[in-house]
């Protein structure tokens, strides 16, 4: 792998989401060897990745190149990798392009979505945690319409228009209120020859409430201003299967439908090598104490999507959020320099900022720590905090004037079939 | 195709670049039935290609979709669709997706890579004249800096590092300004752990000066422009082939890369049915007369790059650049009107507004018809005009801040691999 040795101790991290990104800045300048591996060459912001679906916003403004966030140290290294697996006995990390020795390994690989062991969704169905996954849902709802145009068949039309969203956590609401603004803004001008009244956004929620996480009061008020927006939202329905036309459910309802979307559950990326039974649990995060160390090693840590820490506050471990990533790399930076400096580490205690979807247009719903509000204020934070945490100057500029045209437009000019997404169907 | 019937005449137009925009613009609100077909829902703005596959701009603001630019008229209809054939007898365009009688067609395809007839050439060598193509080449130029760091081989180091751009016109000498500039702002920073000064960008030229098309002062001083930005440039030297690995010439010069960029040459898209040679000449072209009428037919025009057109000023025909699409397609728009109200159409007449090409940062070259000025000045031109000529107010200001960004960072955000690119060597 080409990375030299130091007399440093060599700290490789796995994954540049917001936990290695985080954890790495926190790293600068301490008398440690860096390497960062991951297998784009950009760290993504997962949280605007529906605005990519949706046109709203170009890909690249909600990426960042990893290279550049390292820039200007000396001993950071940045591999373009995937991991094979890892070897805790000999301390190597196994990967395509080779394999390297740690002295202490940082789990930051995150989640992917999780169906669940159903082969036929998983086969069928959009996801949308990765930018690619994004551009090919993005080409996906626009040939949709493209085809609905040119059929005859009444049946096939609808179910070309017809977009069915499973799971009411924030990605599934904040994709069905960018798709009901697109329907009622975009595709009447961009299709005078096509019925577009008859597009159907639909929101499945296995649950009795949309955004569970967050207070019944959010959930209320998002659910209102989707269905004010005409989004369908059926709750207490599980999806069960799809076989690429129709979406069967535990109850007799059906959705006949092109696209299925699904965005109910995610889980840890797993890690050959890592996979034992004693500390792999729920959604296949690995346990970790309050140091994030992964149980049974002491130079093996998991941070974000991938640690689960018992603390009372969260008994079912951090949700697989950003916050929690970011604040446990952040932490475990600073831990890591004193545990080489044989000094006591600190236990993770996590500050929860709050919780915020937004559903559309002067829409959304905020829970902080001590006010809970919803509507326009409610959008304007969201807005805030979003172009906050983005990284990159020229990123958040760009997003800016995106959303500040699509406001004042009622618009999304990111309406392009880039690379077409063929649709391969298996039952 | 579901176009409905209409008491107007109906006009076809295939191709949605400069010059079936600029005439679809022209038919707005006048009594004719416009079909727009393009393979791609979105416009392409050409010269600023070069600038996507060296990650300075996002790709979607130099795209624009064309139902946007249709918005509005209830009689103009856009279809997403690949021509196939067109039957001059039956009058009919067939497409992938159907067929459909036209009154009136134009031919606004376009043109295409020209790689004489060399196939080795044009499997292993890279393209840059769509979208999918400058991202392919953006992932392999990046692709290719992450494998020199993790080989030990100094051969397959030197050539992973080594850039070879075939044709010394416009695109050609863009690119390797542009690329001239990464090597210098940001592979050094982005590479520490590489020797990132062994990276080599050579300009081969079949000819005996750069920029054939423009004045003798403006190849002279770009030539000097890309020498001081270390920009090898060989002139008189033609390439014959290329197996993936080396590129040999008909001189004694050869070169070891990995990547050979392939911008010496393009060619008009063909169409079958229309292929005849009493009236395809030089470069596929379709011969047309002064009013765009392609040789032999009174109601198929050609506007563009297909459209070969001898006056006394362009006996070769007009260059095949956005200039003549423009001119052709917007005097285009006023001849059918006139055509049907039975007055006389009128000759086209071209307006030479110059020719320009930029180098790097401050560096350009100007050749207007009443001036020829190079350096800061020719610069600021150059941008100013592209800006102007983009199309999209949203697009507008996303590229210029892009480039103001750029200018005052020495940097280049969109350095992402978003989708890999998979070289497939066939000899």
């Amino acid at each position: 792998m080409n990375i030299p040795q130091s007399s440093y101790p060599r700290i490789v991290i796995i994954g540049g989401g917001f936990g290695g990104i985080s954890l790495a800045k926190k790293l600068a300048g301490q008398e440690v060897q860096v390497v960062l591996m991951d297998k784009h060459n950009y760290h993504t912001f997962q949280p605007l990745l529906y605005q990519v679906s949706t046109g709203g916003l170009e890909p690249d403004s909600i990426a960042y190149p990893i290279r550049k966030v390292l820039q200007g140290y000396d001993n950071f290294f940045f591999r373009l990798a995937e991991v094979d697996e890892i070897n805790t006995e000999k301390r190597l990390v196994m990967t395509n392009i080779g394999e390297l020795k740690y002295d202490y390994l940082v789990i930051a690989i995150g989640s992917e979505t999780n169906f669940f062991g159903n082969k036929a969704l998983q086969q069928n169905s959009m996801a949308m945690k990765t930018i690619p996954q994004s551009l090919n849902l993005r080409s996906l709802i626009l040939q949709n319409f493209e085809q609905a145009l040119l059929t005859d068949d009444y049946h096939e039309r609808e179910a070309l228009m017809n977009f069915v969203i499973v799971g009411g956590g924030p990605t599934g609401v904040e994709l069905a209120g960018a798709l009901a603004e697109i329907k009622k803004g975009i595709l009447p001008k961009d299709y005078p020859d096509l019925d577009t009244r008859r597009a159907q956004i639909n929101l499945v929620q296995g649950g009795d409430r949309i955004l569970p996480a967050m207070s019944e009061i959010a959930s209320k008020k998002a659910e209102d201003f989707l269905e004010k927006l005409g989004v369908h939202v059926w709750k207490d329905i599980r999806v069960m299967g799809y076989d690429g036309k129709l979406v069967t459910t535990d109850t007799e309802t059906s959705f006949e439908t092109a696209t299925l979307i699904w965005a109910a559950g995610v889980q840890a990326v797993s890690l050959k090598g890592l996979d034992a039974e004693e500390f792999v649990t729920r959604g296949n995060r690995l346990k970790v104490n309050r140091f994030n160390q992964v149980e049974g090693f002491d130079s093996i840590f998991a941070i974000g999507d991938v640690a689960y820490m018992e603390t009372e506050a969260f008994p079912m471990g951090h949700p697989m959020m950003a916050q929690p990533a970011i604040q446990q790399g952040e932490l475990l930076g600073r831990n890591l320099v004193r545990l080489m400096q044989n000094k006591p580490m600190k236990p993770f205690v996590y500050r929860d900022k709050g919780n915020m979807a937004t559903i559309g247009r002067n829409k959304a719903v905020c829970d902080l720590p001590r006010f809970k509000f919803q509507g326009v204020f409610a959008w304007f934070v969201w807005m805030f905090v979003h172009l906050y945490f983005l990284i990159g100057f020229r990123n958040r500029v760009v997003v800016f004037i995106n959303w500040v045209y699509n406001y004042v437009r009622f618009d999304r000019e990111a309406r392009l079939i880039i690379r077409p997404y063929k649709k391969q169907l298996r039952t």
